[in-house]
C-alpha cells in the first residue's frame, strides 16, 4: 500500500478511527489505571474485527480486536486510538502481536504520552515493514484519556471539580442547610462523573459535616458495562485527622486514603491507629507555608504516583478555591439550581486576595444543558 | 362567511395573526405609553393592507392598515393583535373605522386588558353585523405588551431587573471595582432592554457611586425605527435626596424623577429646590416600616398612574433584592461573565431572612444564550 493517501482514503481513515474512539469510550468506567483504547481492524474496506480495553490485566484493545476477527488478518489495517505498546506488562506487547499477524498498515490516533516509551511501538512496527500513520483524530483521542495523558506528561493527575450552587452562587443557607440544592437528576448525573474517576477527593469539613459516602451507587447496567463496578479511591484531606472512625465511607466497599499533616503524625499516633483500624490508610504531607493548608502539590504528585489519572473533587469552598487558585483544576462541572438563596447564604469558592478585576479567574464555558430542573455547566479555567 | 371555521381556515388565521404580531413588534421601542398593536387586512386569502402603531398620538394599527390597503375593503377580514378601541382618544375609535369600511370579519388576538373598556369594541363590531373571533394567538399577543397589560389588570407596572455577575454570583470586587464585569456586547444588549422600557429605575447607591447615564444610546437605525428615539423616564429612589445636582443623568435628554422620603420633604426643602433647579422632578413617599426603605408599592403605583408600563431596573443588591423579595419582579435578565471573583467580592442580591432551603426564591429559566463572551439568562420568579 502506498504512503500517498487520497482524500477518499483519508475520509475512510477518519470514519474507522471514529469507530475505534467509540469503542474506547466503552472502557470509560473500567480501565483504571490504564488508558481507554479502542481498535478496529479493516480489510478490503470492511471492518473484520473490533476490540477495546476493559479492565486492567485483561486484553488490550488490539489483542481483543484480533481475537474477534472474522477472517485472515494478513494485509489488514488496524486503527488504534493509542500507540500500540512495545513492552511486556501484564500482557505481551501489542506491537509484536500486530507484526506477528502480518498487518500491512497501522493507523494510530496518538503517540503514547509516556515519554519513556513514546514512539517505541511505532518504531517496532515500522522496522517490521508495516506502513504506520500517526495523528488521525488525535484531539478526539486525547479527550478519551485526559487523566492518563496529564499524569504521563506532567506527573500530576487531571482534576475535575464538581460544584453545585443556586443562581446567585450560594451553596448552603446561613444555617448550614444545603440538602438539596439540586434535584435528583443532577445528583444522579454526578454519579457518572464519580464513576469515571480514579479517585474522589474531599476535605475534612465536608467529610465531617456531611458524612458523605463518596462512592459509586450506579449498577453495571446503568453504566453499560459487563463486569464489576470500580469504586474510586476516596481521598480525604484532613490535617488534624479529625474524621471520625465511625465515618460512613470507611465501612463502604473501596478504599479510603486520608492525608494528614506531618505534625499530626508526630503528635497523634493513637488517632492514626484508630482510623487505620477502621479501614482507612493514612499518609502524611507537610503543611504549605503559604496557604496554611496541606501541600496540594505533594498530595497530587503522590496520587499520580499511585496511578491515579483522574480526580473528581466534591469539597467545600476552601479546598475547591485553593485547588483553583493554585492552578490544579482542569475542569469544573457546575450544577446550577434555578433559585436565589440571598446574600446571607454561603458562597461557592473561597479565594482570598482577589482584589482587582484583573485578578479574576477567567473561564471558558464549553457546554450548558438542562439536567432535570437544574443546569449543568462544563467549564475549563483559562491559564493566565 | 360562516362562523364555523375549518381547520384550514384556522391555520390561515394563525398565519395572518402571526404576521400582525410581527408588525406590532415594530413598535416595541416607540409606542409608549400605548400598547404595541399590529393589523393585517386580508381579502380572498391575500394580504391587501398592513399597519402597526408607532408613536402615541399617531395612527392606530387598524387605521394605518386601512390607509395602506391596495384594494376595496368591503367584505375583507382584519386581523388585530388587540381589541379595536371603542373610545375617542387622541384618534377616533378603530371599531367605528372597521364598521365604516364594511369589513365582514374581524379576528382579534386578545380583549382589551383595561377592565373599563374590555369587550366594548367587540360588541360594537358584532352589533354592526361583523363576524368577530377572539383568542387567536392570544398568549403571543399578550407577550407583546406585558407592561400595558399588567398595568391595566393590576395597577402596577411590569418590572424587569437587569443583573450582571461573575459565575460565582459576584458583582464587584471587595475594593468596589466593578467596571466591567461583562463585555461590550452584553452592555450593548442592555441598551435594547433600556430602549423597550418606559422607565429606568435605580437606587441612590448606584446613582451616586457610578454616576450612570441611564439613557438609551442606540440610534434609530440600530433600533430599526423611523422616528425619534424615546428616552425612558429615569427614576432614582433616594430617601435622603443624596444625589448630587451635578449628577450626569440630570444634564441628559429625557426626564429624571427622584423619590425621596416624606421626612426629607419636611426637613430639606433647600436640597429639593437645588435638585429641581438641576432639572429633576422630586416626589415623596412614606418609608416602609418593615423594610426601612421607601415604600415600593407606593412608588410603583405612582409610576403606573403616570402611564409607566415597563420598568427596567439597574440597581444594586439591596434594591434588586427588595423588589424581588416583595414580589414586584416579573422578569430577570442576568448577564453572567465566565470568571470567578471569589468570596471576598460583593454579592448579587441582598435578601435578608432567608434561613431555610424552603425560603429560597425559585425561578424558571426560559432562555440561556451567549452574548459575546458572556451568557444571558432570561428568568421569571415563581410566585409561591
Amino acid at each position: 500500500m502506498s504512503k500517498q493517501t487520497s482524500p477518499q482514503m483519508n475520509a475512510q481513515d477518519h470514519a474507522f478511527m471514529a469507530r475505534a474512539i467509540q469503542l474506547a469510550q466503552k472502557g470509560q468506567y473500567t480501565t483504571h489505571p490504564n488508558p481507554r483504547v479502542g481498535c478496529v481492524i479493516v480489510k478490503d474496506g470492511e471492518i473484520i474485527g473490533e476490540g477495546y480495553h476493559q479492565y486492567a490485566g485483561q486484553g488490550h484493545a488490539e489483542v481483543n480486536a484480533i481475537a474477534a476477527a472474522t477472517s485472515s488478518l494478513v494485509g489488514a489495517t488496524a486503527y488504534v486510538t493509542l500507540e500500540p505498546c512495545s513492552h511486556t506488562g501484564k500482557t505481551p506487547p501489542c506491537a509484536t502481536a500486530l507484526i506477528k499477524e502480518k498487518f500491512s498498515r497501522v493507523v494510530i490516533a496518538m503517540q503514547d504520552p509516556n515519554p519513556q516509551v513514546a514512539g517505541l511501538g511505532i518504531q517496532l512496527l515500522r522496522d517490521a515493514g508495516i506502513d504506520v500513520e500517526v495523528g488521525v483524530l488525535e484531539a478526539q483521542s486525547r479527550a478519551l484519556n485526559p487523566g492518563f495523558i496529564k499524569r504521563m506528561e506532567t506527573g500530576l493527575p487531571w482534576v475535575r471539580v464538581k460544584l453545585a450552587m443556586s443562581l446567585d452562587g450560594k451553596t448552603a443557607m446561613a444555617s448550614g442547610e444545603s440538602q438539596w440544592i439540586t434535584g435528583a437528576e443532577a445528583r444522579k448525573d454526578v454519579q457518572f462523573l464519580r464513576a469515571k474517576a480514579d479517585a474522589i477527593l474531599t476535605g475534612s469539613g465536608t467529610a465531617i459535616d456531611d458524612d458523605p459516602s463518596l462512592n459509586v451507587r450506579l449498577t453495571a447496567d446503568e453504566l453499560g458495562i459487563n463486569g464489576p463496578v470500580n469504586q474510586p479511591l476516596r481521598v480525604v484531606l484532613d490535617s488534624h485527622l479529625a474524621l471520625s472512625s465511625e465515618a460512613k465511607m470507611l465501612a463502604l466497599e473501596g478504599d479510603t486514603l486520608i492525608y494528614c499533616s506531618a505534625d499530626t503524625k508526630r503528635k497523634h499516633s493513637d488517632k492514626i491507629q484508630q482510623i487505620e483500624s477502621a479501614g482507612a490508610k493514612v499518609a502524611f504531607v507537610e503543611t504549605d507555608s503559604k496557604s496554611q493548608g496541606l501541600d496540594l502539590n505533594a498530595i497530587l504528585t503522590d496520587l499520580a504516583q499511585q496511578q491515579i489519572n483522574e480526580i473528581h473533587v466534591e469539597a467545600g469552598a476552601t479546598l475547591c478555591g485553593a485547588l483553583l487558585q493554585q492552578g490544579y483544576v482542569d475542569e469544573i462541572v457546575l450544577y446550577m439550581a434555578p433559585k436565589i438563596m440571598g446574600d446571607d447564604a454561603r458562597g461557592l469558592l473561597a479565594i482570598p486576595g482577589l482584589d482587582k478585576m484583573k485578578d479574576t479567574i477567567d473561564l471558558t464555558i464549553h457546554d450548558i444543558r438542562s439536567i432535570g430542573s437544574d443546569w449543568r455547566f462544563t467549564i475549563t479555567p483559562i491559564r493566565k
